[in-house]
C-alpha cells in the first residue's frame, strides 16, 4: 500500500510545526463544524508563503509566537464537504479559495499563525463567507493562489493606487511581481520592477512590469545610505520619472532597497512597506519628512481584497499559474518547505497538493 | 479662392458666440503670449461638448452667464507654435491636447465659460504645463478627445474606483460610455451600462460595459419614484448586484436615471453626479441617509486627470476613435453645433478640424 | 405595596411594544449571557428616542419591520451585574453606558430595532466590549445620553469637520444642538444652528452654536426652491460666511432645510443628511454636481464614537444634563412616550428611571 | 540720534544672511508690488524658527541652499501700507498676520528660504491673499506667532486627529508644545508631552499636555533600540494608552524620540515626523509594517492652515504669549539669533521687534 494510500485511511492528516525546525505528519481527527456558519473545506492545493517557512524556522514573527504545536499552511482551495445549518451562499460540493484570516471581535483567527492551525491537513474548517466560489474554468492551483494575489491586492490598496500613477516595486518574487500586475491591472501608467537577479527581472518583465532595473550593490568604502541615494537617482533617470515615482512599494525588506525606495519616492508620494527582514534599518527621516511622504505598513489583507483577487485571475488579468515554479505531493511537505527555505533565484512559487 | 484658402490669410479666424443663439465667424489678431510660461497652440481638431451648446443654446451654466462674446470650444489638440521664455518642457513643433482648466490663484480660467474664449480659433494660448505632449502614434482627433476621456478620469476619481467593485453608470453617451471604459480600466469587475435607446446599449456593450439594461418609462398612474426603485431593483437583480452596486455613475442627468441609481446603490456606497438636466428633481433622501450613501457631484478635471487620459488613450486601453461619428470643417461649425443640439440618438461625438 | 415595590418582585418588568400602537409592561425571565463574553446589565436611566416613538407608531423604519414584540428602548445606563468568564474590562458593580449597536458578522445587532429587544427592562444582556465605564462623577443620567452623543459624535465624523470650519445645523432638537456642541468641541470655527422655533434657538445658542438663525416658511405663491435658496442666502450673508459653509449638517429631515442646506454649502464642501422626514424631497441635484459637494448620509455610529462620547460627557465638554427636559418613573414609560410623540417645543430629552 | 531714529531714515532696513555664518544689517531699496494682487506690510514683529538658525549656520536645508544673499526671518505681522489695484480684501491700515508660503504654480516662494527674502526688513511684499487680519484684541506678537501655530495645525491635519484620540507629542519646544494644545483644541482626549528637560514638561503641562513624560537617556552597553521600545512601553504603561497612542507627533527630530514613538503608535495608528535632527536614523521598519502604521512627513503648511491658526490665537483657546521669553529690537536680531542658537532650555519662543 502506498503512502498516499495510507493517507486516505487516516482521519485528517496534518503536517505540524510541532517546535522550531520541528516538523512532523500527524494525524488528527476530523475537525467538527465550531457553530451554524462554518463550513468543512477537503483541502486541494497549498502555496507556502516566507512566513510559514519563517515560523518553522524561527518559532515567531512579532507578537506571535509559537508555543504549543500548530499545523502549517495557509494559501489554499479546496472543495466544501459539510456546510453549518446557517450558511447561504455556498454548499457543499463548492469549490472555494479559503481567506485564512476571519476576524473575531476583537480577535483575528489567522492560519497557520500561532496559536491558530494552518491549512496542511485533510480537513480544514472556516467561516463560510470567508471562502469564495471558484468559477469552473479556475484550477484548485488557482485558487490557492488568490491568497498571495490578495496580499497583492491590499499593498495597491494601502498605496492607494490611482489612475495614470508612476510605481516602483523592489523586489521581482511572488509578492513583488504580483504588486507590478496588480498595479498594472488597476491602472497604473508606468510600473518599474527592481531586484539583484536577472532571472528574476527578466521574469518580471514578461509578467507585469513595464521596465525593470538591476540594483548594484554598494562598494566598499561608498557610503550606504548615499549609494541608496544615487540607486533612486539613476532609477528616476532611466525611466524619466522626474522628481521621484508616485508610488514605491517595498517588497523586499532589504535595507539598500527601503533606503533608494524611500529616495526615488516623489514629494508627497506613497511609499509602502509590505517586505519583511532586519528589524531596524538605518533609514532616511529628514527625507522622508521635508518630502511629506505618506508611509505606511502593509500586512495580510482586509475586506474585498479576496473577491478583487479572485476576480483578478478568474478574469485571466494575472496569470498565477506562471508563478508556480515547483510542485510536491502531500507527503512532500517537508521537502517542499527546504526548498523554499534554501531560496533559489530559480524557484516563486512551490506548491502542494492536498491529501485525496 | 476657396473659403478655406481665405482662411490662411487671415490672421485668427474664431467661431465665436455673440449672444444666445447668435454665433459667427470673426478674424481675431493673433493672441500674445501673457507671459513666460505660455505657449500658443495652432488648433488642429476640436470636439464638440454639450455645454458648448448649452452657452449657445441658454447663455449660461450655474453661475457663468454670457455676458458679452466668448470663442466656442474647449476639447481641442494642435501643435506649438510659440513658446515663453521660461517654458521648458514643451517645444514649438510639439502635437499636444489642451487642458481648458487653468487654475490662477484665486479663480480658474476655463476655455469657453464666460469671460473666457474657447478653443475654436486658429491659435490659442495657454500656460505650457496644461499642454500635453501626444506620443507620435496618437493622432490630432485622439488628442482633442483626450478630454473627455479627462472627464471621465474625474468621475472615477471622484467616485474612487476600485479593485473587484461592480459599477452602475447611467447614460451610455460619450461621457458615460467612456466612464465604463475607464472604471474597467481601472480595475472594476463589473461594469454596467444603462440607457434607454438599443444603439447606444449596442455600443456601449462593445465599448467598455460588461452589462448593459435597457430601462423603461412609468407607466401612467404608477408611482414615479416607485418606478425607478423597480428599476433599481430590476438591474440588481440581473446583475446579480445583491443589495446593490459598489458604485453608480449618473451621466445622464434625467430624473428617473437619478432616482434609479440612488436605489441601486449599496449600503455605504458611493453615487456620483455628472449628468446634468432638471435644475431639481424629487430625490430618495431618507433611503441616502439610512444606507450612508456618498453622494459626490463631479465636474470637469483635476490634477492628474489630463496626463492619465493621454495615457488612457496612447496605451490602446481606450479606442476614442470609435466614439466620433461625425466630422466637420472649421466653416461648417454651425452646422456641426446644430447636429449636436438635435441630439439624434446615433450621434456620439461630433468634431470640428481646424484652420491650417 | 407600591408598583415599584411591585416591581422588585418581578423577575425583569419590560417596556414592550407588542404591535404598531400597542404598548405594554411584560414580565419576562431574566435573559442569561449568551457567551463567555457577555455581561448582564441593570439598566439605571434609558432615555427616549425618535425611533423609539417612529417603531411604536409606525412599525418600521426602512428595511426594519416590526413583526413581533420587541422591548424599547436603546439609549441606556446601568451597573453590571453579571460578567462571562472571558470578560476582561469591566467588572461586576462597574456602572456603564450601553452601546446599542453590536456588529456580529455579517449582522448587527440593534437594540430596539426589529427583531431585537431594547434596554426599558430591568436588565439588558450585551457584549462586554459595548459597555463603556462611566466614571464616579458621571451619573447614571448622563450615562445614558451617551447614545446621542455618540450619534452627533458620528455626524461629524462623517462630515470630516475640521479645524478652522465653519458649520450650519439645521435643526436645534437634541441631535442638531449636541452636533452644534460637538463640533465645536473639534474646533469648529463658526458653528450656526437653524429652526423656526425661538426657544429652541435660544437653548442651541446657550449650548453650542455660534449664532443661530430663525428661518422663516415661504410664502403662497413663492416657489418653494427658490425661497429655500434665499434662506441660504440670508444664512450666508447673516454670518459672514461668503461663498458658503464648509459642512452643512442638516438634522430636522425637513424639505426645506434639505434645500437651503445645499445652497448654502459652499464649492466642494460638505452636506450630511441626518435628520428624517419624507422619504423623497425635491432636490438641486444640478447645484450639488456644479458645485462637486460631498452628500453624505449619517446613520448610528461606528468603532470608536462611544469612548469619545464618553469623554465628551466626562470631561465637562458637553453638559448633556442640559438637555434633560423631563423625568419619568419605569411605570409612567407609555406617558413618556406620549410627551415625546406629541413633540412639544418645549421638550428636549425625555428620559426613564430604571426598575431598581 | 539713535540707532533706532537713524534706522527711520532709512529706506528699508533689512537683516541679511550674506553667507554661512555672515550676518549684517543692510538698507535695501523699498520693494515695489509684482503686480495688481500685491500688499506692503510694514513688518511690525517677527518671530525665529530654528530653520532660520539652520541657514544662518548650515546655509542649506534639503535642496535648498544659500547662493546668494538672503533676508532672514518669516514668523511676522504687520500693518499693511500699500495695496495693489485688484486687492480686494485688506485695505491700507490693516493689521495682518502675513503667510510665508505663496504657491505661484509650479514652484513656492517661501520667505527666508534660498532664493527668496525673508520679512527681517522693514518693508515686505505679499500677494494679499496670503495675509490675514487680525482683530483688534490681538497684538501684533500674537501676530507673528500665527505662523508656529499654522504649522502645529498642519501637523495635526497631517495626524488627521480626530475625536477622542490620545496624542502622544515627543518635544516640548514651541512646536511641541503647540502641537500639544492644538491637538487638545481639536478634541483629542488624552495628550501626552515628552522631552529630557523638566522645565519644558513643565511648560507643557501647564499648556496643552494631560500628561508628561520625562524621557530617560540610554545606559551605556543597553541597546539603544530596545532602550527606545522599553521607554515607548514606558509611556503607555504610566498613561492607559493600551497598545498604544492613536497618533504620536514627532517634533524633537531626536533618534531615540523617533524610535520611542513608532513603538508607541498603536496598530493601524498615525505617526507624524516633524521634528528634523539627523539625516537617518535607525528605524524600526519591521514594527511599522507589522503594525500597518502610517508615517507621515509634516512641513510648513497647506491651504487653511492660517486661517484656522489666527481662529486660534483670537479666540484665546491658544495663549502665544505665555510661548515668548525673549525680545528684542531689530538692531539686536544678531544678539536674538545667538540666543536661539544656544538652545538653552529656559529660552522657547524669541521675538524680534521690527523698524518703526
Amino acid at each position: 500500500m502506498s503512502d498516499q494510500e495510507q493517507d486516505k485511511l487516516k482521519q485528517n492528516p496534518s503536517f505540524v510545526l510541532r517546535a522550531i525546525k520541528d516538523v512532523a505528519f500527524e494525524d488528527r481527527p476530523v475537525p467538527k463544524l465550531r457553530d451554524d456558519h462554518d463550513v468543512r473545506v477537503h483541502i486541494a492545493q497549498t502555496g507556502i508563503c516566507g512566513s510559514d517557512v519563517h515560523y518553522w524556522q524561527k518559532g515567531r514573527i512579532g507578537d506571535f509566537i509559537l508555543e504549543s504545536p500548530i499545523v502549517l499552511g495557509h494559501e489554499s482551495a479546496g472543495t466544501v464537504v459539510e456546510v453549518g445549518s446557517a450558511v447561504k451562499y455556498v454548499k457543499v460540493g463548492d469549490r472555494v479559495a479559503v481567506e485564512p484570516g476571519v476576524p473575531c471581535r476583537p480577535d483575528t483567527i489567522f492560519a497557520a499563525t500561532p496559536p491558530w492551525d494552518g491549512t496542511l491537513s485533510k480537513y480544514y474548517i472556516v467561516a463560510a463567507d470567508y471562502t469564495y466560489r471558484l468559477p469552473d474554468h479556475v484550477s484548485m492551483e488557482q485558487g490557492a493562489l488568490v491568497e498571495p494575489v490578495a496580499v497583492a491586492v491590499q499593498i495597491t490598496k494601502v498605496a492607494n493606487i490611482r489612475a495614470g500613477q508612476t510605481v516602483v516595486v523592489f523586489g521581482c518574487g511572488p509578492i513583488g511581481a504580483l504588486c507590478q500586475a496588480v498595479a498594472k491591472a488597476y491602472g497604473a501608467t508606468k510600473v518599474i520592477g527592481v531586484d539583484v537577479v536577472q532571472s528574476r527581472l527578466d521574469f518580471a518583465k514578461s509578467f507585469g512590469a513595464d521596465g525593470v532595473f538591476m540594483s548594484s550593490r554598494a562598494e566598499a568604502g561608498v557610503d550606504a545610505v548615499e549609494h541608496s541615494e544615487n540607486v533612486a537617482a539613476l532609477i528616476a533617470k532611466k525611466f524619466n520619472l522626474g522628481d521621484g515615482a508616485d508610488v514605491v512599494l517595498e517588497c523586499s525588506g532589504a535595507e539598500p532597497c527601503i533606503q533608494a525606495g524611500v529616495f526615488v519616492t516623489k514629494k508627497g508620494g506613497t511609499y509602502v512597506q509590505a517586505g519583511m527582514g532586519k528589524e531596524n534599518v538605518l533609514f532616511p527621516i529628514t527625507t522622508a519628512c521635508i518630502r511629506a511622504l505618506n508611509i505606511k505598513g502593509s500586512i495580510r489583507y482586509t475586506t474585498g481584497c479576496y473577491p478583487a483577487a479572485v476576480d483578478l485571475v478568474a478574469s485571466g488579468k494575472i496569470d498565477v499559474n506562471r508563478l508556480i515554479t515547483n510542485r510536491f505531493k502531500f507527503e512532500q511537505a517537508e521537502e517542499a518547505f527546504e526548498l523554499v527555505k534554501a531560496g533559489r533565484s530559480d524557484v516563486l512559487k512551490v506548491i502542494i497538493e492536498g491529501v485525496q
